[in-house]
């Protein structure tokens, strides 16, 4: 009956917060080393990006992503898909993911305090809060390797289980 | 290279949060809109379940989820699905979503302070974090609203933006 009562907001620790990301984010590695090879820089439906495509967007927004959040400065959208050019083969996509899982990994610690509150522009082009882009680069992982389980059954192969983060 | 410093967490208000799932919600009601009525209950891809009963299973873990949030008394999922359980149309399952917008949104201040960092076991069934509950359901929304989007390009329909949540 109280009209200002105290309201549940959530607060994440860092090591929350990382785990979060990097379950996902093992959960897409699964994902991708699911695919045959071939399927997996060829195969789609409806006309979409074959996974590797997408893979490749999720990636360098984790890694350009990660950068812009614990130092302030972001690389440009071309600088940060740079790295993800020569790409060829499942072996390639897997080695630039783990690097980008250790890179995630390492910078964490540096992110400054109170810096997933702060007004930013991400990769010099999208202005808001900081802890919306990190939501936003996760849930676009999510989008994006939810159509991959469509591609994997598609295939006759079975996707891992969704709710197994380890 | 201080072995402790400070590191960053994050919190959320109770309204952003809030905003973050009933964002995600929005877009998914667009998707459903988006589908041909027969389609939404019987088109799949890949031997995949139809886009109807993905987002009834997204809507019982949404409203019943709620309630644990709110009361910390949790439905069974069987009782969390009863409800769903006559939606036939388009129009039936909008109005269920629209209903569980409007539960979320009344239902949302009584959450009681603290209650994300809480301890529970959703449905009675999964023990964790109340925290981990609510981004799970969201995740779940995400994955499977993504395999909606590979329905409605399979069937030659342009789905909503993603990255729109108004």
């Amino acid at each position: 009956m109280a009209s200002s009562h105290e309201l549940a907001s959530l607060t994440l620790t860092s090591d929350e917060l990382r785990e979060h990301w990097q379950g996902h984010r093992r959960l897409t590695r699964r994902v991708i080393a699911a695919f045959p090879e071939h399927d997996l820089f060829h195969f789609s439906v409806g006309g979409m990006r074959p996974f590797a495509e997408l893979a490749l967007e999720m990636e360098l927004m984790a890694a350009g992503g990660m950068q812009g959040l614990a130092t302030r400065t972001w690389p440009s959208r071309d600088e940060a898909a740079g790295r993800t050019k020569n790409t060829a083969t499942k072996d390639d996509l897997l080695k630039l993911w783990d690097s980008t899982t250790y890179q995630i990994d390492s910078a964490w610690p540096q992110i400054p305090p109170g810096r997933f509150e702060e007004t930013d522009k991400a990769f010099g082009m999208w202005e808001g809060k900081v802890y919306a882009f990190l939501l936003y680069w996760i849930d676009n992982e999510i989008h994006h390797r939810g159509q991959g389980y469509v591609y994997l059954r598609s295939l006759g192969v079975d996707p891992p289980p969704f709710y197994d983060r380890q």
